[in-house]
């Protein structure tokens, strides 16, 4: 950040994403090591350009950690305590490590711009975990994924915005079809329900679920997905791209 | 508002309010004329205090507005187009018509203010029609109840802030039983569908609906309420308190 940020972005408020990704059944969260809080975890995020909607601002903020373009994405909710702040006496080690570091980076308006209080707008983004490079952001040292059932110790109120976003994503993901952002290009029903099961952490009876699925009328049956025997190979699907929500 | 807004407030930042109430079978907004947008209508609002919370500060304007303690209130969505900002060439003449009043009033800093880009974060409320006592704020010449199906021209993307906030209160109201706070303390049965057929647009049959209610096991059953024949004379009811949402 050069030392323009009061000239380039709207102060006081930022963005906050928490990027879903599914892998070995397991739903995960990209968070990133933040060596300025003292190694302690945080949600990527970023501040608003002021000639750019804040819509725009999440997906520049994304397209930038995770190399991939035209994320889905919604905003959810936003985080707006008074107490949003890090330069709070509990926070006091991070403006003085930040005065620390070299001064040619952070300068003294920078470290005021950081450590002042900040509402920050939550967003969640889904993506195809095997797509993304993760690509660390200037306050991040890396970016790593986590499980959302061990998620470390997070900075401020990032692991409640993660909770905000798990119940938006529970609420819509049925309603607006948008779990197969989750999923590779192509999948079996068994893949679909296992990612439905890992999100609402029960189960399904895989009758029901196939029958809904289907009766959805969003998948388009490809071939079958031969690994075994092959009167067990179960079918390929792809998401019709016309039904994305 | 003195010369001291940006030592005050969040600059950029502002609140706007959908208070939603229920009166005649119509669902109603409370919309402000506002005299320095030429008369043009928008939604009651303000801006954020440096040492409140956003929530904090929702209360507070819908307490001043409506006169209502401890008003049931939820966020629901942030608008925020670059192109929120009144200093837009098709606004010019409100900065004008700043210009032109009382510079007592507003200084060159508080036209500044006004006419500067601003992220909104939209809230809705539900208040007991009968209850609000309304009182203009400060940009307000006045305040007016107005049924959702005629609201007029509003100012910037109020209209589309209504729309979102009708469909926020359309999901949650079954969900979070929150439609008792339209209604006054006691009710019969019947006011309470017409309240659901007035939000949702549709009908539901009566009997259905009469079950659906007494299932969810939230209303106290008080005594009859006599307008006409006893014997058809419905029984009013209350929400009971500890169901609250």
């Amino acid at each position: 950040m050069k030392k323009s940020a009061y000239d380039q972005y709207i102060p006081h408020l930022s963005i906050d994403c928490v990027i879903f990704g599914y892998e070995n059944k397991e739903l995960k969260v990209l968070i990133s090591n933040y060596r300025l809080g003292g190694g302690s975890w945080s949600l990527p995020g970023g501040y608003i350009k002021k000639t750019e909607s804040v819509d725009a601002a999440a997906s520049r903020v994304l397209k930038h950690r995770t190399g991939l373009e035209d994320i889905y994405l919604e905003q959810f909710r936003i985080f707006g305590d008074e107490n949003r702040i890090v330069n709070s006496p509990n926070n006091a080690h991070l403006s003085n490590e930040l005065r620390k570091l070299d001064s040619d980076r952070y300068s003294e308006e920078v470290i005021e711009w950081i450590t002042g209080r900040f509402v920050c707008v939550g967003y969640y983004a889904l993506v195809d975990i095997s797509k993304v490079q993760t690509q660390p952001g200037e306050f991040d040292d890396y970016l790593e994924w986590c499980s959302i059932n061990h998620i470390p110790a997070m900075m401020h109120d990032h692991r409640e915005i993660i909770t905000y976003a798990l119940e938006a994503l529970r609420e819509r993901l049925d309603k607006k079809l948008i779990g197969f952002k989750l999923l590779p290009e192509t999948f079996t029903i068994k893949e679909v329900q296992q990612l439905y099961e890992t999100v609402y952490e029960k189960s399904f009876p895989i009758n029901n679920f196939q029958k809904k699925m289907m009766d959805l009328n969003v998948l388009e049956k490809l071939h079958k997905k031969y690994t075994g025997a092959s009167n067990t190979a179960p079918y390929l699907y792809k998401f019709k791209k016309e039904s994305v929500a």
